[in-house]
């Protein structure tokens, strides 16, 4: 039966990378050395990191002046190094889920953290707003996407400090304006390939921010100095990205994916508001995510969650149980997920409603 | 044309690995789902990481009161976590290597390192020996295999403060008595897998001895709380490593394969010596390297140095052009590498003497 990977991440990715991904491990260019085996050093890899680096310029229409870099480590080692390099005096940071807050947590170890809103007494069901940027911070920190709780900063926001944000679960989904953005981040396990590599779009002159020794593999300077290959990249990883970064430009990059996805997510949106056993538990319906598609069911039928999971289990669908946090169910519908995929869960959910 | 890969690393992995990681980007455990896209929270995944966590303890016969764990970043992350985590008021370190040397110079920002040791002077031709581990130490750091300039220290050394030994590139080719370690770590692209990830083997003791706040992502501790399931670790490269685990095994363990890596090299360094145009660039033979065999042309004939590298070519041997810092050749013969892929490199060898 075919599977519908509504997976949180990692998650789906397309046909393209996982064969060519495969193909790669047992033949990489046709060398007779798997891409696990190629030096990193060698032509025949630096090809791979620096076309994927000029698809990321491309998809993103990345401005002169910006640094594109595969890291290891995830967002999560982001967190990190985004104080160590940036907070000198002081950081403000949108605590608009639970990695926001995170986020937050790791950079009180480097200075004073301002958090300038936060939901989280509202169990994160809205992205706060109304809020003033300081602006004597070193940055303004922001998450996109919040994961779990399905809600998304979907514009891109002026700030009077550089701007860094968390995109693991929204970029590449829509265009954005890097200009905009002091630092661009994430992990990759969402929209662009397996768990193990992270990404960093950062403005070159951020660098000259830095304010105090910084070890090297923390350090976004060294790193661009080096050309992400300070030290031995995740090379396997770094090849799958440029798989699916082949694979969206042959779709048709940005416009073209970010069209689909609103597709997909409004045609979720609908049925949830449109089924008597579904609600979503968002505050706002603007901040509903395209990526993370969070509903429940509704109080009188909270009772049947096992069943509409068995249900959609027998369907072929996999991973749509909500978050711990959350509970409900989430459908993770990003980039590489159908339009059929979605159309299948749609699917379920009235075959639940007619039989309960 | 079948290739020898003698690559310093990323290297030549088994083919059961590579079989089985390829077929795994496919479907994994008939599952239906890409190791690539399965959740790392899943039971399938966590199956994964425990038995290599298993299979690790049982190769390297790991006591009671030791962690293992598998890590972003390679080593070169490690040599920032150690000295974060544990370098409290002065740290000892022996500089045998450039690896050596790089985990130093990130020491050097968390407190005071002495330097017990050094060949650089003599750009690192041996393994310093006869030195003294002040015990008022926190640890004394040591890097068991010099990748760039083929030297090893091939014992268990006694220290009086706790042990902490980079074996990247050795880890797995011998038997190691791992309970007169603190913390044994490294990359896993030399003898365990593809870039991307590292592994730690901790003595849960030495977490007590953490004296400053830790950055969530650097905490040994919060790893081993979280069975490396702190963030959302590198499944596929964590799976591979699993291959290769199960490869070692099913050859016999450690007890084995170094029966074969001294067979391998004893064959090479035996040429070396034989051969009247190489010579090893050593200063101490006890010092050679059981894994990354190091040589020269004799000064007479240096000159043929592109034409050594092309008949190695021209046999299929691929990767054993030396670190820029010694020049001359480096044949990588990890534990993957076949006796038979020695044996093509000592014909080059031999057939080279003949021409000339």
């Amino acid at each position: 039966m075919k599977k519908h990977i509504f997976n949180p991440g990692p998650s789906v990715l397309p046909e393209f990378t996982l064969k060519n991904t495969a193909g790669a491990v047992m033949d990489f260019n046709n060398t007779g050395i798997s891409i696990m085996e190629v030096s990193h050093r060698s032509k025949d890899f630096e090809s791979v990191l620096n076309e994927a680096i000029a698809l990321f310029r491309e998809m993103l229409d990345i401005p002169a002046g910006y640094s594109v870099l595969f890291l290891h480590g995830g967002a999560s080692l982001q967190f990190v190094m985004i104080p160590y390099n940036f907070l000198n005096r002081k950081a403000a940071y949108l605590d608009s889920g639970s990695w926001a807050s995170k986020a937050i947590k790791e950079a009180k170890l480097f200075g004073e953290v301002q958090v300038v809103a936060s939901s989280k007494e509202q169990n994160y069901t809205f992205v706060p707003s109304g809020y003033t940027i300081p602006e004597d911070a070193d940055y303004f920190h922001i998450t996109t996407n919040n994961t779990i709780f399905g809600t998304e900063i979907k514009k891109d926001i002026d700030s009077p400090v550089p701007l860094m944000a968390d995109t693991s679960s929204d970029i590449l989904s829509r265009p954005m304006d890097v200009s905009k953005y002091g630092l661009i981040y994430g992990g990759a396990q969402k929209n662009l390939g397996p768990a193990g590599v992270g990404f960093a779009i950062i403005k070159d002159s951020m660098l000259e921010n830095v304010g105090r020794p910084v070890p090297s593999l923390l350090s976004y300077k060294i790193h661009v100095e080096n050309n992400s290959l300070y030290n031995t990249p995740p090379c396997l990883a770094i090849y799958a990205c440029l798989q699916t970064l082949k694979w969206l430009r042959e779709l048709g990059g940005l416009q073209a994916i970010h069209k689909i996805n609103l597709e997909k997510s409004r045609m979720l949106y609908d049925e949830i508001d449109r089924n008597r056993m579904f609600m979503s538990p968002l505050t706002n319906a603007d901040d509903r995510s395209v990526m993370n598609v969070v509903f429940v069911l509704k109080p009188e039928y909270a009772e049947l969650q096992e069943q509409f999971l068995e249900l959609a289990k027998s369907k072929g669908i996999v991973g749509i149980k909500g978050h711990r946090s959350v509970g409900g169910f989430r459908a993770s519908i990003y980039n590489a997920l159908s339009l059929e995929s979605v159309k299948v869960l749609v699917g379920a959910m009235k075959e639940f409603e007619s039989r309960s």
